[in-house]
């Protein structure tokens, strides 16, 4: 644990950062949240994810979505229209954003530099057409592009290195990132989204949990005392904290600054 | 004349490629240019026009295309539709379609790493919209983004630096990155479209003038035997010519090989 400590210190810090799509919707609170994100020092990577406008565009297009068990199928008309928002539209109005902002950032999908590789999910009864899952992010090539001195805005787009596109879950792609990195910097993994934190009482924001590890996580869960949707965040954050990531924080998108600090939201440590 | 030409046979060669959009709209036709783009080997940039798919999108969502004196003006929404498909759909799928092929491409806007900035097009008696006039092209970061390994996938939109992004010709851009790079790069700037090159008789490609300089130019522009769109062109790739760029290049794009070695296309050189 010691050693472990004394390679971090070493080590470049690295924040990854997911935003959530309620932000990215509300044109008022991305502009303000990329202030905060421009004024984060130091090395940073912006995982977005994709809100409503890839929805209400498939649907100005008459393209139906096909829901399969409550999840949502990726057919080929419906790739070309998250392709359109996440990789360009949303993509680039944020890296203009936060060129204004002062910050220099390169948007990329995972297909670019193939930094991040993918397969055609697999499942043995249903086709969710193409979504990907995460077989590997080239740590290397995207640690070269931060030593351009360039921080980096990825799409929730990635492919499988055969010309196929697919379409990715953002809060994965931020969890592959940060665990990727971790081999080379010291990272810190925040999902900001419009809740300020991991919640005792999901309508109450006066109710973060500051401090999770796996001893409060089991009670936590055995006494119900977490919102089920919460729950597969936080076996993430854990699997990430297991694979070398510092710090995994979650919290209201609007106290970025003091999410960092510890001073906000849910922190989730692995203290073993 | 002899030392510039030295100095250029120390410079690493850079191929400058711009795909037009009849290419782009035709997958087998664009599959088979992007094989050849993948062969050529060393460094290369490729610049790809917009095609039809934007103006589809914008009659599919009812979104009125404006001309004025026969030119096309961007408003908000017809930048939202080009933004989305140059920098999302089209870029990523030549990324994508480039990685499959074994060339480990980096897609970008000129926002990305504020690589082209531009300005609002100012005229005095009409507003384009949000049309772009290039500023500069950051030919020290594109040069570090090469030096990378990856060679670069240009999409026809800038922004200004002041959060604005801008719709931008793709062909300017094509010449303004050449231009900027004959600074640390011999460079050759290769319009490749539908055409075997500029043509004595436009229907005609067994009429293809293979060299121009200024005085041939000059002569058949006298003699009204070149294709009044083609004029535009060719004012561009001598003013390229005079700016560093070691060729240009005019020929069709199923012939990318033979226009790079000068056996098939129009090459135009400054004798002077």
């Amino acid at each position: 644990m010691r050693s472990s400590k004394r390679i971090n210190e070493v080590m470049d810090k690295l924040y990854v950062i997911k935003i959530g799509g309620n932000i990215v919707d509300n044109e008022a609170a991305l502009s303000d949240f990329l202030d905060l994100f421009a004024a984060v020092p130091g090395k940073k990577i912006l995982v977005h994810g994709g809100g409503k406008v890839a929805t209400r565009l498939a649907a100005d297009l008459n393209i139906k979505q096909q829901l399969v068990d409550g999840r949502r199928i990726t057919d080929a008309e419906t790739l070309k229209v998250v392709t359109m928002v996440y990789a360009g539209l949303i993509n680039k109005q944020i890296v203009a954003a936060l060129q204004s902002k002062g910050s220099n950032v390169l948007g990329i999908s995972g297909a670019d530099g193939n930094i991040i590789q993918a397969h055609k999910r697999i499942h043995p009864t249903m086709d969710y057409g193409f979504v990907g899952d995460v077989d590997f992010v080239n740590s290397t090539m995207l640690s070269a592009v931060l030593g351009l001195g360039l921080n980096v805005v990825v799409a929730p787009i990635t492919h499988d290195n055969k010309g196929q596109l697919l379409n990715t879950n953002a809060d994965t792609i931020a969890q592959e990132i940060a665990t990727a990195m971790s081999k080379l910097y010291n990272v810190d993994l925040i999902y900001s989204f419009e809740k300020a934190g991991v919640l005792m009482d999901a309508e109450d924001d006066n109710t973060v949990i500051k401090v999770i590890d796996p001893t409060t996580y089991k009670s936590l869960r055995d006494r119900q005392l977490i919102f089920a949707g919460m729950i597969p965040k936080l076996d993430n954050a854990f699997a990430a904290l297991r694979s070398g990531v510092s710090k995994v924080i979650i919290g209201h998108g609007a106290q970025l600054p003091l999410l960092i600090s510890g001073a906000a939201g849910t922190t989730i440590i692995d203290a073993a």
